[in-house]
């Protein structure tokens, strides 16, 4: 049995963190060296990577960076890691992983400085290692989870990125995708560009034909005539923050796949890590939806397509109310609604 | 009471047509001459001047032209326009403007060359025009008709371009958006991107702020979130073709937004001249849709977003069906469902 799993957007080389730079795809393949936690989180804002899996990875080991790098006074190295936890969960405001790993991460830390600032920093590098391994078995239990809810002959709409680059290595969605090839279920997957930074163009399309997989490319503007021409038969996102009740915040646009998958009939699945769920979020309306630049609107490769002056909306993110999410799949199996015990946001019912 | 109707896609100057460069806009206005049919046939098919009515009544003057450049002698005269009309009827697919104007044209020139050549010549011109001068008409009484229907602040969502540079003048969707704008009623128009040629963010966003009319371009990914958030209080587009049951051919993406703009029960009204009505096509199904080039997809601006060797798939156009559209706006009045006897095409019921 063939098996997909030979991408990853960031690893460790002594000291140094190299990530791919995500925003040069499919064009050029760069990695950038990174030493310092402070660049990182810069890098993590500026999407050199992205995904919400992928960029609590990529914080812990930022934060481990950090560590390595504080002076050796116990009360000047923690002073230097806490301040250095602070900018890289600043960085993004919307996926909860980033939190989620950075204290995990500071927690590890902390432990190990009953040990000595040495031990400290070594645990704070294990700890970022563990975090990433434990992401690449999740994205692959995650994975067969999944296949057990596609159909047959699985053509899947999947939205945005949630593949090997927007995780520690084979993906959320995208693993479900490779499931699905691996077990020769996969028919095709259909990737809507997702406009403003065309994720779905440039990384889904990349992840997938690097491997030899059924990759088809459609502007976000063919999802309703795709779905009613019968050409999808499921749906699968990933998911940067789930919410008690089971709201799904996720790249902008999801909201929209969603309704239309819910109207033409489609499964419509979320896969996501248990670190994606936040549970001391009640419901889609408490999640931070970050608003990006104008300039990712109106500019594409520094071309205007907007005239001067004029305002573009970026909203980076959009909730998914509960009620039109088929099933929620996590590394621990698969949720279906109720999800909690929350309500499922306002607004009308669905079709 | 202001007025806006300073914008124009082609003109007349002495033989020759002239059409703006729709390709280029926002960042230059080139206008190209044309002197010959068959350029103007490449010009339609490579959207130099686009929008159903437009390209109806560029395609008349192509003809006018192909008559005013035909030779004298009556046979070879009829050969040679009637190719020029084949030529320009092939240009593009979807839009019944095009044939409806081509057939107009060819009938009035026929009619002339009763008494002489150079008759039907003036004929064949005078009609072009007369195409134009009744499209603009047409436009103004769409406008106020559509203006009745519309929410005492307007906050209209439209999609693609049916705007003066999309008509003869003042446009169809956008004709009611400045028809609010003079009644004082306009909040604001919200223009999807509209991938892949992005007409919304390039064409509606410079029409509407050439003449300082308040509008916000969005990524297509927005709609949903935009409608989910209630900053849209209407949907008014423009149609390439009407179907007798009332399916309505526009732009790709126009059928999800008409799917979510039922869910949010959000009115969605099409506006578009009698000439956009097929009452030979009984519906949607019948409606033949232009597959692009998928390097439109693939491509913008000769930058390549999506990696070597992806299939794109690149439909021009969507069916939207009647059940969804809640009225149509000819320059006779308004029409609301149920449309006509026929069915209103295949597909779950709405939202």
């Amino acid at each position: 049995m063939a098996s997909f799993d030979s991408l990853r957007s960031f690893r460790l080389e002594g000291r140094s963190l190299l990530l791919l730079d995500q925003r040069l795809l499919p064009l050029r393949e760069e990695w950038i060296r990174y030493d310092d936690a402070v660049e990182v989180a810069g890098a993590i804002r500026q999407m050199v990577v992205r995904g919400a899996p992928a960029i609590g990875c990529v914080a812990a080991h930022g934060l481990a960076l950090a560590a390595l790098g504080a002076p050796p006074e116990r009360g000047a190295f923690l002073a230097a890691v806490q301040e250095a936890a602070r900018v890289l969960g600043a960085s993004r405001p919307t996926a909860v992983n980033l939190e989620w790993a950075i204290r995990r991460c500071l927690r590890a830390l902390q432990l190990g400085l009953g040990r000595g600032v040495e031990a400290a920093r070594e645990a704070a590098l294990a700890e970022a290692e563990a975090i990433a391994e434990e992401d690449r078995t999740a994205c692959r239990q995650m994975g067969q989870h999944t296949l057990a809810l596609l159909p047959p002959r699985a053509r899947i709409l999947t939205h945005c990125n949630a593949g090997a680059l927007a995780t520690a290595g084979y993906g959320t969605a995208l693993g479900a995708v490779r499931a699905a090839a691996e077990a020769g279920r996969l028919e095709r997957v259909f990737a809507s560009e997702t406009r403003p930074r065309q994720q779905g163009a440039r990384i889904t399309a990349w992840e997938l034909a690097r491997e030899g997989l059924p990759v088809t490319v459609i502007a976000d503007t063919a999802v309703g005539a795709l779905m009613y021409g019968g050409e999808v038969n499921c749906v699968v996102v990933g998911a940067d923050r789930i919410a008690a009740c089971g709201d799904v915040a996720n790249k902008i646009g999801t909201y929209q796949v969603a309704v239309l998958a819910a109207h033409h009939q489609i499964p419509f699945i979320v896969v996501a890590p248990e670190s994606t769920l936040d549970p001391h979020c009640p419901d889609g309306s408490e999640i931070p939806i970050e608003e990006r630049d104008p300039t990712e609107v109106s500019e594409i490769d520094g071309i205007r397509v907007v005239p001067p002056g004029v305002p573009c909306l970026n909203p980076a993110f959009d909730i998914t109310p509960a009620r039109f999410v088929t099933a929620i799949v996590t590394e621990r199996g698969v949720a279906r609604p109720p999800f909690g015990k929350g309500g499922t946001g306002s607004g009308p019912p669905p079709a």
